[in-house]
C-alpha cells in the first residue's frame, strides 16, 4: 500500500468533484460587529459577515468578554483535566446551575460542544435503555445522526415533522418497549421548526422519552431565551432539552438538561464527558454572562426578530427567492452547486460580503442555497447593501428572480 | 416504561457499586498554582492540586493568560461557527502553523479536544483507507478505542508494548493490506512509555501507516516539547502524530499533525470536525501562546524532571509504593478501590491534598492507585509536605510501605 498516493488520490477525487473546500479566514472585531476582516489572497479586507451562527452577537458583549478575561487572569486558562480529576471548577458548576434553570429542569450538564452532548448524550441515554428503539427526525444534525449510530440501539427515522409517519412507527413498536424521540426543535438548513407539543402528545399517548436539541433556538426564543420549547411552553413537556453555548450564547460548548437521574446517568456512563478535559473556568464563566444576561435580553430578542423581518422582507421585494419560513434563518435559494458557490464568491469578492454556500451534502441537491443569518447587529444599510449586492449577482449570474408573491 | 423510575434504580445501583463519583469542586488560582480553593461541604478550604494535567502550569503563564484575555477583548469570545462558515479565525490558522513546525510536519488540524481529535481522526483515516486493519495497543485511551470502533474497520489488539505480538499481526495480515497501528507514547496511567523506534521498524518492515498519541507528552519532551517522539528522535517516522492542548500546553483542545494530504483527507471528510463550531479565536491565541513558549521552554522542562525526580526520591524513601517508571507521572499503587477512596479523601480532608483515586474501568481492578503529577511549581516544600501527609495516611489506613529497594 502507497499512502502517500492512496491521501493523494482521495484529494484529487475532492477537487475532481468540486468537494474541495478553501476556509476563509477572518479576524472577528468585537468592536465592529458583525463586519470582520478577511486575510484575502490580496492582503486583509473589510468585509460584513452574513453567516455567522454568533446569532445574537454575544460573543462580542462586553460582560462576557470580561467575564472570559478576568476570569483567564483569576483562575489560569485550562480547566488542567477531566472533571473527575482536578477540572471541576466553580465557573462550570454555576454555568450548569443556571442552565438548569434556564430550561425549568433539576440538573444540567455541560460538554465540550453541542456535538458532544448529542454524540455521548443520545448514545449514553439510548444505550442505558434496555432494547431501546430511536424514533429520529429524517432532517437530525450529523452530531444526533453519530449519537443515534453509537447507542447501537435499533432505530426508525420519521419522515421530516411527519407525525402520523411517528404515530404509526410508535404504535408498532408497542407501549412497553423503551422508545426515544430525537428532533430539533428549529431545523438549521430551512428554518422551519418542529411540531413540539403534538410530538409531546404522542411520546405520552405510547409512552416514549423525548429529546430535543434546541441549538438554534436557545438564547433567541422564549421569555428567558430557553428556547422554542420555551416559545411555545413546552419546555416542561420534554424529557431532555440539548442544547449550545456556542450559537445564540456566543460562547463554545455544549450541555443537556433534564430531571436529576437521567443527568446523572450521563454523568457516569458517558465516554465523551468522562474521559476529556473539562471546560476551561474562563469560557464557563463567558457562557454564564451571556446565559444570565439573556435571561432578561428581551431587547436582543426584539431586535434580532425586527432585522430579521426586515431582511426577508427586503430581499423578497427584490425577487431575491427566500425560502419562507417562521425562523430567524433566510434560506436564498439557488438551486446548483457552481452556482451558489459562484454567487458566494462574487458576493465576497465584489461586495465584501461574506456568505457561505450550502451545498449537499449539508442540503439535498438541487436546493443548494447561500444560508443568511441577520443579527440584531445588522441595521437597516447593512440589509440594503446586501440586497443590492444580492441583485447584482443574481443579474451577473443569469440566476431566476422570484415573483413577489412566490416569496411573500 | 416507567422511565423515572428506570433511571432512579440505574443510580441506585451506582450508588451500590460504589462507582457513583461526587466530583470536587475548586477555584484555581492563577497566581498561586497549585493552591487552589476547595469548595467543601464546610466551606473554602485552601488546597494543593497534586494531579492536575497541567503539567507545566502554563494554564497560568501570564502570556498564555494575557493571550486570552487580549483576543477576546479584540475578537469577542466564540468563533461564531464551524471552520468551514465563518468560524476560520487568523489565531487558529496560525496555531495550526505553529503547532505543523512543532512536529516537523507538513501540516496541522485543530479539534474541540484531543478526545474528538482521536475518535474522528482514527475513525476518518481508517475508513478512508481500503480494508484497513486497525492494530491498537491494548492500554490505549478510550478516546482511540472509539475511534477505533467507528470507523468499522477490522481491529487487532496487541499486548501492551508487545512488539513480538505487534510483529505476528502485521506479518499475517500481508504486506499489502493497508494497516494502521495506533498507540501511544507516553501511557497516562502507569507513566511507562511505547519503544516508538521498534514499532515504526515492524511498519516500515510490514507497511503500515503509524498513528501517536502524544497527549502526555508534548510541552514536556523533546528539545522544543515535540513530545516523546521528539525526544528520541522519532518524529519524521510517524505518519499522524495526535496531541492536546490541554495539558503540557494548559489550554483546551487537539490536533493531528500529518504529511498535506493525510490532514486535508480527515479536514475534509472527518465528521466530528466539520459540523463542530470552530475553538474560539481567544483559546486558539492562547495555546499558540503557550506552545510559542515552550518551543524554547527548556528551563520549564528541567525543573519539571527535576521536581518529578525529586518527588519519586522523596515518596521511595519513605516507603510509598510508587511504580517505577521514565516519565513525570507517578502512581502510588493502593491495590484496593476503596483504600484508594480512603486515601485520596484523608488527603483532602486533614492534609488539605488534592489528589483523586484511580479505580476500576480506568486501571485493572487490584492495581487501584493515586496518581501524582508534580509540576515545576511544586516545590520542596511542597513535596516534603506530600511525603509526610503520605506517610500519615499508610498508617492511618494501615497500608504496607514498600521496602527501599522495591520502590527504587
Amino acid at each position: 500500500m502507497d499512502y502517500d498516493r492512496f491521501f493523494h488520490d482521495a484529494l484529487e477525487t475532492l477537487h475532481r468533484e468540486r468537494r474541495y473546500r478553501v476556509f476563509v479566514t477572518l479576524e472577528r472585531d468585537a468592536a465592529r460587529f458583525p463586519h470582520a476582516v478577511w486575510h484575502s489572497p490580496d492582503g486583509p479586507r473589510d468585509v460584513v459577515m452574513w453567516c455567522t451562527n454568533d446569532y445574537l452577537g454575544m460573543g462580542r458583549h462586553p460582560d462576557v468578554i470580561e467575564a472570559m478575561a478576568a476570569t483567564a487572569r483569576r483562575m489560569g486558562v485550562g480547566a488542567g483535566g477531566t472533571r473527575n480529576i482536578a477540572g471541576t471548577s466553580e465557573p462550570i458548576v454555576a454555568l450548569e446551575c443556571a442552565l438548569a434553570d434556564l430550561h425549568g429542569k433539576e440538573s444540567a450538564l455541560v460538554f465540550t460542544s453541542g456535538y458532544v452532548s448529542n454524540e455521548t448524550g443520545i448514545a449514553t441515554i439510548a444505550r442505558l435503555l434496555p432494547d431501546c428503539l430511536i424514533l429520529s427526525d429524517a432532517d437530525n444534525h450529523n452530531s444526533m445522526i453519530e449519537g443515534v449510530r453509537r447507542s447501537g440501539a435499533e432505530k426508525k427515522i420519521f419522515r421530516h415533522n411527519d407525525l402520523e409517519h411517528l404515530e404509526d412507527l410508535l404504535r408498532s413498536a408497542g407501549r412497553e418497549r423503551p422508545k426515544l424521540i430525537v428532533f430539533e426543535s428549529v431545523y438549521s438548513m430551512d428554518g422551519d421548526v418542529s411540531p413540539i407539543h403534538a410530538i409531546c402528545d404522542l411520546a405520552d399517548r405510547y409512552g416514549a422519552m423525548t429529546y430535543i436539541d434546541e441549538v438554534h433556538a436557545v438564547g433567541l426564543y422564549g421569555e428567558r431565551g430557553a428556547g422554542y420549547a420555551e416559545e411555545v411552553g413546552a419546555l416542561d413537556r420534554l424529557d431532555v432539552i440539548e442544547a449550545t453555548l456556542a450559537k445564540g450564547f456566543g460562547c463554545v460548548g455544549g450541555y443537556i438538561a433534564s430531571r436529576r437521574a437521567v443527568i446523572d446517568a450521563v454523568r457516569s456512563n458517558a465516554p465523551g464527558f468522562i474521559f476529556t478535559t473539562a471546560m476551561p473556568p474562563a469560557v464557563a464563566a463567558a457562557a454564564l454572562a451571556s446565559v444570565t444576561y439573556l435571561k432578561g435580553g428581551i431587547e436582543e430578542r426584539r431586535r434580532h426578530r425586527t432585522q430579521v423581518g426586515r431582511t426577508k422582507a427586503s430581499l423578497a421585494a427584490a425577487g431575491i427567492p427566500v425560502k419562507p419560513g417562521p425562523t430567524h434563518i433566510v434560506p436564498v435559494m439557488v438551486g446548483d452547486p457552481e452556482l451558489a458557490k459562484a454567487a458566494s464568491d462574487l458576493l465576497l469578492a465584489e461586495h465584501g460580503i461574506y456568505v457561505q454556500p450550502i451545498n449537499y451534502p449539508t442540503v439535498p441537491r438541487g436546493t443548494e442555497r447561500l444560508r443568511v443569518t441577520p443579527t440584531p447587529f445588522h441595521d437597516d444599510g447593512l440589509i440594503e447593501a446586501l440586497t443590492e449586492a444580492l441583485i447584482a449577482v443574481w443579474r451577473k449570474l443569469d440566476l431566476p428572480f422570484a415573483t413577489r408573491a412566490a416569496a411573500a
